[in-house]
């Protein structure tokens, strides 16, 4: 792992993510950007002393001074995001698979080199939008693909919070310091750090390309150099419209993620503060209130689940579906096989590329005066 | 009353919300454009046989003879679109009062006219934007104008329908035919029909002037001639930022208006389909849901409810407020007096007048490749 | 009408249930126990001077001295329980239909009198056990009848308040002081004031019959002389068991009538504060949200509904519902004939009998050390 | 750990919640009641050959071999019910910490001689109730503990599940058929499988104790054993009243545990099924729902938490509290100190030891005549 040490956020939740299921160990970390942290940090987590390094290039130099057998089975990045490409560039090149949190990169021309070295070293790379691991998200896709729903015709996809609804940076938030911090997050704020995974989820779910945008962002904390409320006009090919909001200024609000798609024969909404339901509005009966571990549901939502229908479910399992997809992706390559597509279900580096271009895009969209901005 | 005979719909949700309180009694009318239909529905609404007119300008001819005391009290003008201004202009030429439907009228041109004679004929005219009618709108315009939310920065408003996702126009669906018909609906089809109800609870609730708009109108069915799904982008005067969507494709919805109004301080949620509930998210401390009938909501709230908290008042009754508001105004011209404002509670002619030009800077802004086009 | 005056609760809305279709209309009254009151009451709703009376007697005797045809069609009494008898009895033996608030009367003799008068006379008697009158409870009840959710084995129902959590009575509270009166309200408190509801929705949905119960009745409340809580196992004829809840002293809660019905097939869910819903979990598929409205309810649905789906309708609505069966019912005998039975869709003096026996059962078995009380 | 071998389905979720935060780690087991599938679990598990035993006496009696350093620091027994005491005694006479599935044991009498045992041998041994490890179930125990809710009158606590509500038993099912089977389950089905964590989370949240019960317990699926609902009257000391059902014959009912528990002062309800959420109607103001992860909730519930709010956590997460209680004290006891008591907060063997003693004095009160059985 490289990144995620004392006082992260995510490291914490990937940590948690890995050990779920009791697949995967943690054995090797260069935990943060300060050397003395990195180190605090790894102990606290029992990795080995010669294990636990100061600085990411001194883990991969390690590792790669190990024999095969020894060596780790994939990296998880989960650093600030300006961090993500150099490290990610390097553990492919050297041969790893990789996980790699989201946003993949701050710059297209990063993620094109990020692409083509994955795919020139013929490595697997996966990237955690982790809300596309819920049971009913992989439901709701195969609902949208398999035609239920008709040809699209509308998308609305909402990621509302609130945490940044006051100047947190600079009195002592960390997460609140690198995320709002163009050097550390890239062109875009709440569009980058959530406006991602909204974007993940209509693609995951929906299939739809965008063809063209229109943005309005705008830094709505005085003081904020980078956005915190985004929305967006959305064009996809074939005719469907769609409206994409992100914005982390809605106070009181939490993790308000919420997906509707309408197609000509029903429409599905999804909330993520409630991810184990699965609303479904056919055009030609009453609504009805899928939840997760039904025996009625797609074999990959059933596959993402643990527990019987009714024992609640979340953000972790979710993320572990992640990591579940990835490991089982690396065991059937490392079997000399190819991975059942069902369980080697997650988000690849063609996936992070396209988020990219989409920050890209919408920041391009806002300082533009033309309404649609191509895609 | 003018039109609301036979098959209209919105003419008998008129007619239950006057009867309702036992203030309004229905004696004339004209019923519909066919005369033969205007004069039996009349019977089925037992009005007398010479208050029961084949065409509106015989009503007014006849009510303009009777003796002051022997007219109608106002008018309520329930018509299809294209018919309200004539019959407006008329009746408030005619010193009537007049309770017309909305939107208002086709054009600007109309409706700076019709505020221009209610002006001068010093009449008075209430629009029957009825959602603003519901206890607990009133209650979130009490909050958001009291300062409850701080300073405002962002506002979503959603109307979202699903009973337009097929073309049932041209199929013998009434309300389709001229819903879908710009010669009736006039320039806009669900922006101005459930649009502009979403503006004007948003005008009516936070008090925010739009600046500027970005508009994106689509027919989606194939063959509609007017916009069945609308999606703006907001600018406010003082740096708001809005998004609103009127759409009447998605399929399976209901009739799902809802606000989300955030400020500095908290946030308010308010759905048309659980109206007595007011979801309050204040910056510091947990959620709290506001119910209609409780002893803690603004005067505002209290009066515009019949019954204790727990029994379900519904659309009707907030659509009886609209005309408790004029019924009271009324009174009070009557008796000479200054109306209470908190009874006299009710939307006006130059709300009406906002809303048509919010639905032609609407299609102006659809029809434009500049993103912003200006209030 | 009897009773309802001012400071009345559910008199106003009798007046408001009537009012709302414009097929009732109020032309006599005794409106108050108290002369003054009554004729002041009778004066607010401009009833005219000569049948607007101080006292139900006289009331009585004028609508008899009355030709036929200007008598009124109905009586509607609405006083405190204990009036309800006396009241009834004479009406019926005047040979008038009459519609009479729950629960009917004091004791089984009572009741039992009653309906023999009924018999007797021949006349149409209405009790306004208003929560049958919603359409999603009519839909309910048919999807229960015929069969969907099976055999029945387990109904739970619960009526819950709060708002007698505190000791208002003596103290201003109208309703507080003869709801906990034994004199005014019978031998029970919450068991007959919302308990006699909840059996009422039980028989009405289920049809299943009380075989032997077993109660608990408290007054937590110091010093109050009826119960507030009340607790009960059911066990029906054919094996069903159920449980109901009635009680007034849950701090908060507003008017929490709800129901759960499992058969072997399926459940069915409904909740009068969100009253257009009705949940469906059938043992084969996801669950259901039926909605008010749709065209896919059940014919007694449908009708008991005035606006599409999503558009609100309540309380009073229900209960119009309620006086609309009656309506229907007195229409058809005037007519000569048989009235439609969707149309006449009401609860009989039968049924507020078999409400009484309930109560005095319950009371019965609140006295009783031995677990089972037979019906 | 004892039991949880292929087929089961706690032991999983028990190793999942010890996974969960990387402080447990499964060395040892004894993974069923056949030897084969005990070894062969184990080995799925990677569990060393010599750890891993055919049957819980060889694991007993290799851990005692072993110097003191290389032993388990506690034994997880999730067995079928009717091994829990022979496994649970023998191995606290060894001297090993304990962490036992609920219901306890069979009888009073086995219960009362493990609580000895325990106290004899001064180990620790919790009981996985695990729905009290849920951080709002323990938001709820301290307002009501600190009096928020002023004096309690009501309790009803429901939980209720379909999945029995057809003949599993016998036809393949294993869950259902030791479940339903008494040699194995105990004296009681759904009373005891699911009515036990009822009891316990009435216990645990209020601190109430029950004075007499008033129970119905029914095989209601035609041929089965162990009663598959029942419904009891509950009367506390100090006059509170209370209502517990539990049934597996809800047809669609997933896993629906709720509470609610009203005072003077105020009410609060929670449902498993959303755990994030606790809702609090106070008598004096609008209804508030706190949700995990909140600032201003009481450091119980803040330490139960692992994620911000919003980001859903579940039942593992829940069962890994229970977990983490008990390594906090293991932690503390190996240390030579005191456990922090909000640390160490997870259901002792009392807590076990009273709810055996809840489903024998339910039975008892089955069989009764009388309407109370006292505690």
């Amino acid at each position: 792992m490289v990144g995620g040490g004392r006082d992260a956020f995510i490291g914490a939740v990937h940590r948690n993510a890995m050990a779920l299921d009791g697949q995967i160990e943690l054995v090797a970390g260069a935990l943060s950007s300060s050397a003395e942290k990195a180190r605090a940090s790894g102990r606290d987590l029992h990795l080995a002393d010669d294990r636990n390094h100061g600085d990411w290039p001194s883990l991969l130099a390690d590792e790669l001074k190990r024999p095969l057998e020894e060596r780790i089975d994939f990296v998880s990045i989960v650093t600030p995001n300006h961090v993500h490409f150099p490290v990610a560039q390097a553990f492919v090149e050297g041969g790893f698979h990789v996980v790699c949190d989201k946003p993949l990169v701050h710059t297209r021309a990063q993620a094109d080199a990020l692409v083509a070295a994955v795919k020139k070293q013929g490595t697997l790379f996966g990237v955690t939008y982790n809300y596309t691991g819920y049971p009913m998200v992989r439901q709701a896709r195969e609902m949208v693909r398999s035609g239920q729903l008709g040809e699209l015709r509308k998308v609305m996809v909402e990621y509302n919070q609130g945490w940044l609804a006051s100047q947190l940076e600079g009195a002592g938030n960390k997460q609140a310091d690198w995320r709002t911090d163009p050097a550390r997050s890239g062109a875009a704020g709440a569009i980058g750090d959530i406006g991602s995974h909204a974007e993940n989820l209509v693609a995951s779910v929906t299939g739809l390309e965008i063809e063209s945008l229109c943005a309005d962002l705008s830094a709505l904390v005085p003081g904020r150099m980078l956005d915190d409320d985004g929305s967006l006009l959305l064009r996809f090919k074939g005719g469907a419209r769609g409206v994409l909001i992100a914005s982390q200024i809605n106070t009181g609000l939490e993790n308000d993620l919420r997906l509707r798609v309408s197609g000509t024969l029903g429409t599905l909404e999804w909330r993520q503060e409630q991810p184990s339901q699965l609303v479904h509005l056919p055009h030609d009966g009453p609504k009805r209130i899928l939840t997760r571990g039904s025996p009625w549901l797609c074999e990959a939502a059933q596959r993402a689940s643990r527990l019987p229908a009714g024992h609640p479910e979340g953000f972790i399992e979710a993320f572990a579906n992640i990591y579940a997809g990835i490991v089982a992706d690396i065991r059937a390559r490392n079997a000399g096989q190819q991975a059942n597509a069902i369980a080697a279900d997650y988000p690849r580096v063609e996936d992070g590329a396209r988020g990219v271009r989409f920050i890209e895009r919408t920041v391009a969209s806002a300082q533009s005066e033309s309404k649609w901005t191509p895609w």
